[in-house]
């Protein structure tokens, strides 16, 4: 067993700026956030698993209404919220994923399961919530998504002149994002998981990054553990997290030089977000090109964790 | 214009033995397998799009009652079919996905759609089938999808004692696969395709890889075109299109070496099934860790299409 461990989490990325955010609100993400890694942090401190440790940082934003994911999921355009997750684990490549969950209160708690319980990678809708059932994953009634922030969002756009599907995050401060955690144990096991509600006004059955492995999520011993936020059919494209592994893997980058050329593949075809990403040797990076995003990190030499929501901070 | 130009396809990878095809069933494959790549390559001659071949090389297979996909997509448990498709544009990284659909006859006419006429990737079920018909895609009636020799497969399966989901060309060779296609065209602009009926029997709105970008297809002008088939969790953990592609980009492999390096690492995890690519010079590779795979190509120097099924031919 090694000593060294370490955790990032993310709450979403976009135009986040100083002046659209209130200091109560700036003070409640970052009460929310803190609440969010120092869960992972005791796991890790206490020899538990990565897999575990990014489970429980992502239940924590999953059940805050601050964060786009579990209770505070944005609306679609027919006015339901529709919730995507992923995890995955770096020693074994094994991952579990959802799309399309309605009614599972801790969407996370359900790919976990799939992971461990089902033979597949990713289960959908209705199917998805019958295996929810057959392995006492708690669901709940629809209301419990409905937060009138959220609603109110859904009004704004949709009374917009374009109409289109948006991100939680742009546009006002009041919006968040995706959430997602990475983490290192003590055993050297690596793990990414990631939480979604989407975009806001989404039609069609949208699916965006967080349940694909690869795009949204991806955790491999050998190099690294991802998980992204932002455009999501732009991390499609790409392919970012497992671009991410790649570049460390065949072309030896650093987590630092992989993550930013990343991020620069980003900007090249227009998309916009950020990462957060831990290596085999807890080395964390977390780039963005975009004015914030919602993130903390703690690493094994660290007095207390980390958390920033500015992209200059 | 350079003159060099390729197309490759598959209908399936899997246990396909000698002896359990009859000559009068290995012709009709045979058949149906070049009046696919003929399609793509009439159009690859006379100077269309690597993207019109590759969708009209599906489209034949799609029409067919011989494959696993479109007409001749396997039955989930709840005697549905629930079919998946992707198509990627090497040139500009654009891509479009379908998957839970019911109802639309050519999937991957769907998934060029969506590539061309959304904002999104990756669209899903019953608002997959509203954006269709906004888009004038052709809708059948789900017993357009109701052959007799795939309803009879899954009675076959439900009665056999694990009752697991299994992939269509396992058991018999009744059974056949998922189908792709890769080419390259005279402007040097390379396109995947890929189209699934996915498992028969399988159960709780399972997805698989053909709808992942990055795990079942993958095409980028830098590098080369991917469409995989097999068991398609496999593919989703190891992300091979992409992985194959980075491969070629970041240790300058060949497309040979790159493809039989991502074989050797599905045998490693116990996956089984083929891949099909070829790189931006138009070299095709097509290598399977099974005893078969329905497949073709036909390159510039070719005379004629090379049509093949067992893994020794």
């Amino acid at each position: 067993m090694k000593n060294n461990f370490g955790i990032a989490i993310h709450g979403g990325a976009g135009t986040i700026l100083r002046k659209n955010l209130t200091p109560k609100l700036e003070q409640q993400f970052r009460t929310a956030l803190r609440l969010s890694i120092e869960s992972g942090k005791s796991i890790l401190e206490n020899g538990g698993t990565s897999l575990d440790a990014v489970q429980a940082a992502v239940v924590v934003m999953e059940d805050s209404d601050q964060f786009n994911a579990g209770k505070g999921a944005v609306f679609t355009n027919d006015e339901t919220n529709e919730m995507d997750s992923s995890i995955m684990c770096g020693k074994t490549l094994a991952c579990g994923c959802g799309t399309l969950l309605r009614h599972i209160k801790n969407p996370i708690i359900f790919a976990r399961t799939v992971m461990e319980k089902s033979e597949h990678v990713l289960l959908a809708s209705d199917g998805a919530e019958q295996f929810a059932k057959l392995h006492d994953i708690e669901i709940v009634d629809a209301k419990y998504f409905h937060t009138k922030r959220r609603w109110f969002q859904l009004q704004v756009v949709k009374e917009s002149d374009d109409n289109k599907a948006i991100l939680d995050h742009d546009g006002d401060n009041s919006k968040h994002g995706t959430v997602g955690a990475v983490a290192l144990d003590k055993d050297g096991n690596l793990a990414a998981a990631t939480s979604s509600g989407g975009m806001t006004n989404k039609k069609y059955n949208r699916i965006g990054d967080t349940p694909m492995i690869g795009a949204g999520t991806y955790a491999d011993n050998a190099t690294c553990a991802v998980s992204t936020t932002g455009h999501g059919e732009y991390f499609m494209r790409l392919v970012t997290a497992k671009d991410i592994c790649d570049m460390i893997s065949y072309k030896q980058f650093s987590i630092d030089l992989a993550t930013k050329e990343a991020i620069k593949k980003l900007t090249a075809i227009d998309g916009s977000g950020g990462v957060i990403a831990i290596d085999n040797n807890g080395n964390i990076a977390m780039p963005m090109n975009c004015a914030g995003m919602y993130r903390a990190s703690f690493s094994a030499d660290d007095k207390e964790p980390s958390v920033k929501i500015f992209v200059e901070e």
